[in-house]
């Protein structure tokens, strides 16, 4: 109906590997006046870490604007917990699972395979650290700590939204920051997460900051985009 | 036809891993006001705990504004019970299978196979617990342990829902709870369900605590969401 | 044409899982004033045990208000003999598969070959017998105690059901019921069906009982319902 | 055109599993006034007890109504020869597969396999004999001794059909039925045909008994109904 | 054009199974008067023996009425040669594939591979010679004998068709009759075709016969009636 | 337009297996007045020997009534050679692989792996050549004398007809014969063919030769009749 | 609406092997008056050498002529950094991973694998070289020598455009470039980017330097051009 | 717009296996009076050595009558080319993979995989170089030799055309065409190309010769021809 508030609901499901359907929405809700409110609803379990900054990013501004809260569904780990700290509220059930503060770089090297089989590796480079994630050979010495280097520096950055975001130490952050999950009960003990409760509840106090009774509507995005493959699968 | 009362009932299917359709099925039955009384139908078992929360949760409300029955099905096991005791009335086949009152986290490691084939892995990680379930290597004990309190955490909010939901000692429901399923017959001897019977039964029961006569049409829900290779075996 | 009766025809096929499609037909059998007998034909090798008992609720229920007669088409085994018993009259044809009264878990563990492979199982559970399925690893003594309880709790129920709907003593059925099957001919000369013969002489019959001459419409269901994969194969 | 005399084909085609579609169709051509006789057209190589019985029965009954004469293809063994017995002319091309009276249930067990791969069968049963047909384990004397049983109890059945419909000795027919193949020509020698020749020359024969002209229109039935596999194959 | 006469072709293509689209196009053809004469273009290597025998009849039977000239295309061996004798004139391309007099029945034992994966057989028969053709098991000198005896009357039914319709003596047919195939030209030499061309060749005699003039139409069957599978590959 | 000349191509490609679409179309352009002349375009490795006999035999006859080029593509070997021989000029690319005059029956044969896998051959033959080119058993010095006498048989055919076509000597044409190819520059060399140009030099020889200036039209043929398998992969 | 100033985004995704649509779209822009300032939004983890060289190509051509802004999105590496460098102005997320300087070519031998499996390569060449990159046997020293010269002018062409690119010295670059990548953030701080911030960020920059306020449009481009492969994946 | 001059793009992409698209393509823009001048676009690897010549030939006879510029994208390398040597200017990129001027016939055998696996191969040849190229057996001196002369044949009309299309030495071409790969750089050192740019850059030139200013159409040919294979890769 004509006048009738709205409340915008973003989804952030699935592996986070492309931001911008999702910021691209945010942007959409912060510009129409009629909605008075925002709810985040994450089912996440993480993903690349530049698109979860730039969520998170999209995020923290539209709380400048807007009452904005976090709802959290199955799972909300790791870049799906990153994209929730820019939310002044977050509400997740008793067991969601969530946390798992920590960057990974999934390596393997195949040489043992590829010994077995009679198959050699013989790649020309440029430089030396150019084929540093070869699965063909086992990282040298060199290779690992230029790795770890670049996990440690986006570890780091997380590490700091978390401390900003929930106004905590930075220590405090980084003792919880180890990699583990927590359930979303071990979560709000520790203050990773505000409260308790399904995703009726995390609407029901949305509304209430954001003035709106029980006559609004709701207005969700952005659209699944799904690939054949998930969609035959899930 | 106008004015003819209507029953709802609500489907519970399968594996549990999304609770939206469900509860927003539920939302919408307990606004329509022709709507006198609801079944919920479970054929489910288990899935994951956050969505049989919210499950749970839908259901616990909805009974407080109208009459609420569960009719199990085939099997209504773990999360697939778990939703069911927010109903004050639970009836069963004989031949159900029900119970199973447990969490369980099914890991596995490959260690051995990627041996065997050459494959090694070189995963860089940010913190010790960040690669705790890694398929690529053995649990150790610290994260052995880090599981099984998640995994007791969560055992410790189904046995508290069950004893609330069937008004019972925590100390009965813990010794029920050891993860063992019950035939229909067996659950009723031990209080979990309430009484044994088909699906007419349940409905007529329910219809009388709803106080609807022989004319009614029944409203189910939510529309049954299949991927293709759900659809392709069933 | 109007005013022609009817003769009702309810298929039960393939295997028992879900028993909502015939139940329903049956339902819409019994309010359709012009249906003045009903064929319950069958062609299944049983299923599971819930679903197998909602029809033969629905089977006895029925032969309360209208003629009712069975005919067994090439198998009516387990559960698609356990339909069956809620009705008087029982055809089936000399080479008919029946009987196999009993109940199966089949349940395997895969833990030679996980071994073999190198795949080691590290599951979780929050309580001893929440894994006893498991096919990761063999059936300890307390969980094979625990599934025999189950399986023998189901063939109680079967074995009543039989005594009950043939009216024979409950210690001949045990006798009958170590799981053999019988054929047609066979299942006659021990009291298990009434009569040999096609699903014509079934029908001839019945039109008999429900004083329905030559001049009838069959009606038949439920509506095939079959996945893609049955389609392909059958 | 109208008055036009027909002469029905009823097709019995492939591995008999659902005699539904040709009896039903037998029973369209019996009913058919200006159906003057019918051709049994046989391509079958046998297939389940109970529909061949169902369709030999079918036939045996129209052949009281109307002239039937059956014609063999390119196969007609087994359950295709026991359809054949019910019509009172058998006609077969000289190099027609025929004969192979008998039964056979096609077992086989997998426990060997089972054993090279580390696969343990851990089935739980409610009786001795409810497992007996299983392909985990191999058969004990008395599990052979039951099936044994059922085998002869249907050779049995197909024996005394024969020398019912053939009217021939019991005896002589038992001698004949120890399960080999016969040629057409063979098959006459022996009595279990009457005469070798094509299609066309059986329908010739059959108009003469129907008393049916040069003017006529062939009645072709029942529709192929093929799985998509089938169609992709032949 | 009306009154054009009009010359038959008729295809006997691939592996002969079915009979009926031949047999059926060339009794149309025999009812049109306008089709003067008929090409009978072979291009099989043979098939199952009585559809060859259905086919060979047809011709021969419409060599009574028509001109009929056969074409040998790339191929037209064993039941391709088979059906060619029923003409009276057969012409064949120099490097026609031709021949092949003889019977085959292609059965395999895989014994060995059955007890090198563990796998049992245990079928069980009500006569002694049911399961000759059995894959799992070698064949007994009984069944070798049993089957020889199969295969040498469908070889003698042959040789006496050859002999018949190229007016050779038996004994002579007999010896040509090892199994082994001929070229064209070979086959010109020994009596088996008449004639070495293409089929515009045979087209042009069969005009002569037919006493057809250039102005004719040609009017070819039966329709390429082809699975999805032999679509895909041809 | 009206009454422009046309020059019609006819395409001969891929493996020969099936003449019919080219004679057909040959003849077609034989018919058509307003073509003046024919280039037949070859890109064929060779075929079956019977439809690469009936291609020649129609550009032969042909080439009596209009002016015929041959153009060569990449290949036109074997098969693909033979069908040239029937025209008086033929263009080659210099890089076109020709000649390849020969016979070849690819024969092997899997006893070694039948006896590895276990599997045993136990066909049943009416005559002892009738199995001569079985792939279960390796071929006897009688049946290896058979075959080379088919093949010796039908590589004369050849022979004789490049002697023909080319107005060379057969001794000669028979030292050329051994089997190998040639490039179009060595061809021309040996007389194989006439000239070396790419297609459109062979248009423009055949124009002059037919009198047909630059106002022309082509006529392509036959139509693409692909299988979809080679659809996918060209 | 009329006269609204655009901003154009040009993406550049995935592996880079055609550089068409993209440098076709920068065209585009270039003409349209109405677009103010481009975007260029890069997510790219390189790919060939040419296409790179082509599209820097244009991203420079294009800077001359309207204000040209880079945005980096998960990642920017190999080529995906080569194209950024023809900007004035380049942000990055801070955990982008970027830089990876250097030219890779992944060869392999499968020899060992060819003789495990009984496979002998026989190829015939012109020349030493024309075999260079076979996959059938290892490289000589001087095939190795080859290649690294090819590699080696590739890198150095790279060295030189980023060194005029970035305003930076030859030596300075060459340190850099020995392939590894870096963070957004580390890049930041060589001088390798210019910005931190997301690609609102970078938009709100570009606005500011077009001129242009909140009201204006974005054109986006090339479309995406995907394989069905691509599309099932992602 | 009418009256508006066409500049031609002939793209020659992929390996070359047909080269009537293109060389039709090429006819069709030598007859447009508008196109004043043609871009041939190479993107190669090269393919099969006579249709590379035929457009090799066609656009030399093209360079005859317009102006012609070849622009080099990723790849043009051996055939790739060799069809570029017919125009007198040639663009490439720096990083574009040129030269490769050699012939190779990729042969192997299978004979130790088919003697491990126990197939035997029992050709039968009509002459002893007929099965030269078999995987089924190791090749004989005799029949590398052969080979080989093919091979150098047409490596020598390989380095003819090329110092012809570039007016250089004979022997300065056979000294560069050993096989090996140049870059665009290198290779415009050695004078193989003459200038080093990108399309763009190339279509300046062309349009410079051709007299053509700022307002003109590109007309880009042949259609993409692609299989469903390459359609699903690419």
């Amino acid at each position: 109906g004509w006048g009738q508030p709205q409340i915008g609901v973003v989804h952030v499901r699935g592996v986070l590997t492309n931001a911008r359907p999702v910021t691209h929405w945010i942007e959409t809700l912060r510009q129409k006046n009629r909605v008075k409110g925002v709810l985040v609803r994450i089912n996440s379990p993480g993903g690349v870490v530049a698109p979860s900054q730039e969520v998170y990013s999209a995020v923290s501004s539209l709380a400048e604007d807007k009452p904005v809260v976090v709802s959290m569904g199955s799972v909300a780990a790791s870049g799906g917990y990153y994209v929730a700290v820019g939310a002044p509220t977050i509400f997740a059930n008793p067991g969601t699972i969530t946390g798992s503060i920590g960057v990974k770089a999934q390596l393997k090297n195949f040489k043992g395979l590829l010994d077995k089989l009679g198959i050699e590796d013989e790649t020309v480079v440029s430089g030396p650290l150019k084929d540093a994630t070869s699965a063909a050979k086992p990282m040298t010495e060199a290779e690992r700590k230029y790795m770890q280097g670049m996990v440690d520096d986006m570890h780091a950055q997380f590490v700091q939204a978390i401390a900003k975001g929930r106004d905590m130490d930075l220590e405090v952050v980084r003792r919880l920051a180890d990699g583990r999950a927590y359930t979303g009960r071990q979560a709000k003990d520790l203050g990773l997460v505000d409260a308790l409760g399904s995703m009726q509840d995390a609407l029901d106090v949305l509304r209430h900051k954001a003035q709106v009774g029980t006559d609004y509507a709701l207005v969700e995005g952005p659209e699944r985009e799904r690939s054949l493959w998930q969609w035959l699968l899930s």
